[in-house]
């Protein structure tokens, strides 16, 4: 079978996120292609797998500009250590770190007995940007997404040389929930090779560090607090941000961004000057996505989820909306269809399609999940083809 | 959105089997055409739920004739009374009965730690066709598929008065286990009201009574049959074969649906001149399913499980058939994308979506299959729009 736009061969750009706890963004991208390739061989197919600042991310745009992934052990969330890993991204100018806080203090590094986000840290971050400074880099962008920890960055701060002291002087312990006692920051100490470091932070935008939809009481309960420890946790985040702003001299607390990764935008901001900015737009800024949806006939985008988080910023929703202005239309592939799923048709997300075949468990699910993109991809790109030739035959 | 074909508002048949153990015919196309309407408003439905002669068949017949239909208690399978029914069809002419041979011995109705087929029976099948008769019905229509039996029809015959005897004139067991002995067919005493009914049963033609691909061997162990317990019940199939050859005088055993429902299409037509007839021909006589394809611009059929067998005669399959002529596209919803299913592009299926959206237990999709079936024939509708749309654009 074969279809064509024209006269010329159809050109797809393939556009996915990673599934998580399954396959990175590079692995979905390929399964999607196998997928297309049964169904149109001759298509044009533009593979380009995005990151959202998560899992994967440091992987990814290391492979996607011939850097190179350095692994190493940090002090974990948890406050063991754990396999962790930053990246140096190719290309020409200055050195550049991508540092992805997941790597070191995400939620998949934290037993699900053991989830309290009042005492995970996020110190493994500060160590990993300590390595990318060794190694050399002055530019550092951290990705945002998938944490395990709502310690404001404190941890991150305490490995880089910060004394984060109470109303006695006294330095205060690791963790959000000892951030109700924290009074002073003290940057005496701060490694002095970050006054010359530019730190950008890959930020959901819509995640702040205080108020109602402050990040204690969005992403608390997920991270493991209850109800009361989640109040505690906001309240922990409202002395942090009232100490931040004493120090900095502004208000972060419902800064865009201030709340990403358990509030490590708001304690990177506050001490070391770092900028939020919004995730997408530091992320994508080495592939020239727009250039391909311009030129694209289908996009296909993918995600493990689509539900009613998705046009929240995730990847497929941001695909839909960098699309809309080229009118090209965007299908986007689900390892699970979630609740309010069909909010996504209002986000620009034109059709989508579950990879499920049959009734089956998560893990069996996960554990075949290329085999499950490759056949959904061929089962989806028929159904468009049905659609094609309907109008041929009008 | 909306879409139509030159002017006119698109015009669509839903034309599904119903999903064993789940929905009937009817509500699973009850289940697609909200689906539909939630894309395409404005469409013309055209909704024609299909059987192919197993469970829900009488039921769905009875309902799309306008006729009745009649509950009763019969020997069921294990030779346990069992609640059954049959119906009589609607409409001018003569009366008619539809005998559902699942309704009095289905596979369902055998518990499965009591699965031996060399010891179900037939009888309440006889028992049914008994029934019919006393209702005044003369044509009788019997609905082959998902039985639970291997008997040959013996005890479908034994019940309406046929004496099956051993080589010493004893009366042999109920079973297909017992016609390793089975000698001689005595009708003497069977219902004289049968010499005056026509008996056609809807087959699938593949299904033989005896021989490598013979109904013991292919059905057997699905039936709950060991290796073993499979070999001796294909030689009583054969012992029966060469008997019911010496009582009417042709070779029943190869006959295109001798093997129906356990052989019992051999019986009823060595013994009772039954016709066996395709399953199809016969079930679709009372829908005008071809005008309906003629006039469509787009076809969407749905099984339960779409996988290897589909194409060996299920409803999904028969529809490709049917619609090709016309070149009419198709459509298939499943329930269970299974192994094989691939094999349905090259019959005739042009595109199939499953309607799972997460990982989910067998029985939960069971429960939830209406909601599904709606959710997915939305998800697939809106693949199709796309490539419309692409076809617009170009």
């Amino acid at each position: 079978m074969s279809i064509t736009v024209g006269s010329a061969p159809l050109r797809i750009v393939v556009a996915p996120s990673g599934f998580k706890e399954s396959l990175d963004a590079e692995s979905v991208a390929e399964a999607i292609t196998a997928g297309v390739r049964r169904v149109v061989p001759d298509a044009i197919v533009d593979s380009i797998p995005l990151v959202d600042g998560g899992e994967g991310s440091a992987r990814t745009l290391a492979a996607a500009t011939g850097g190179t992934v350095i692994p190493m052990t940090v002090t974990g969330p948890m406050g063991t250590p754990v396999d962790a890993h930053f990246a140096i991204l190719g290309g020409p100018g200055p050195r550049r770190a991508v540092v992805e806080m997941a790597a070191a203090a995400g939620l998949r590094l934290v037993p699900r007995e053991c989830r309290d986000p009042g005492r995970t840290t996020t110190r493994g971050v500060g160590e990993l940007i300590l390595a990318a400074l060794d190694h050399g880099c002055r530019q550092i962008l951290i990705g945002c997404g998938d944490s395990g920890t709502c310690d404001g960055g404190a941890g991150a701060l305490q490995a880089l040389g910060v004394r984060l002291t109470d109303r006695e002087g006294r330095t205060i312990g690791p963790g959000g929930a000892n951030l109700t006692e924290v009074h002073h920051i003290d940057v005496t100490g701060l490694d002095p090779r970050l006054a010359e470091t530019s730190i950008v932070l890959a930020c959901n935008q819509h995640n702040l560090l205080t108020g109602p939809a402050g990040v204690a009481r969005v992403f608390g309960p997920q991270k493991g607090a209850d109800a009361a420890q989640t109040e505690r946790l906001a309240a922990a985040m409202d002395q942090w941000s009232s100490v931040l702003a004493e120090h900095c001299g502004r208000d972060l607390g419902s800064a865009p961004g201030s709340g990403a990764s358990g509030g490590l935008g708001a304690g990177l901001a506050g001490v070391l000057g770092a900028r939020l900015r919004p995730r997408f737009e530091v992320l994508l800024d080495h592939v020239d996505l727009d250039a391909a949806l311009a030129g694209a006939d289908l996009i296909i985008t993918a995600e493990g989820a689509i539900d009613f988080q998705t046009p929240r910023g995730k990847v497929p929703a941001e695909v839909a909306r960098r699309a809309k202005p080229y009118g090209k239309p965007v299908i986007a592939l689900a390892g699970t269809i979630g609740r309010g799923a069909r909010d996504n048709y209002a986000a620009g997300i034109d059709a989508f399609a579950g990879i499920l075949a049959a009734p089956v468990e998560l893990t069996e699910a996960i554990a075949r999940a290329a085999e499950l993109i490759t056949d959904a991809t061929e089962r989806t790109l028929r159904l468009v083809l049905v659609g094609a030739a309907m109008h041929r035959a009008a």
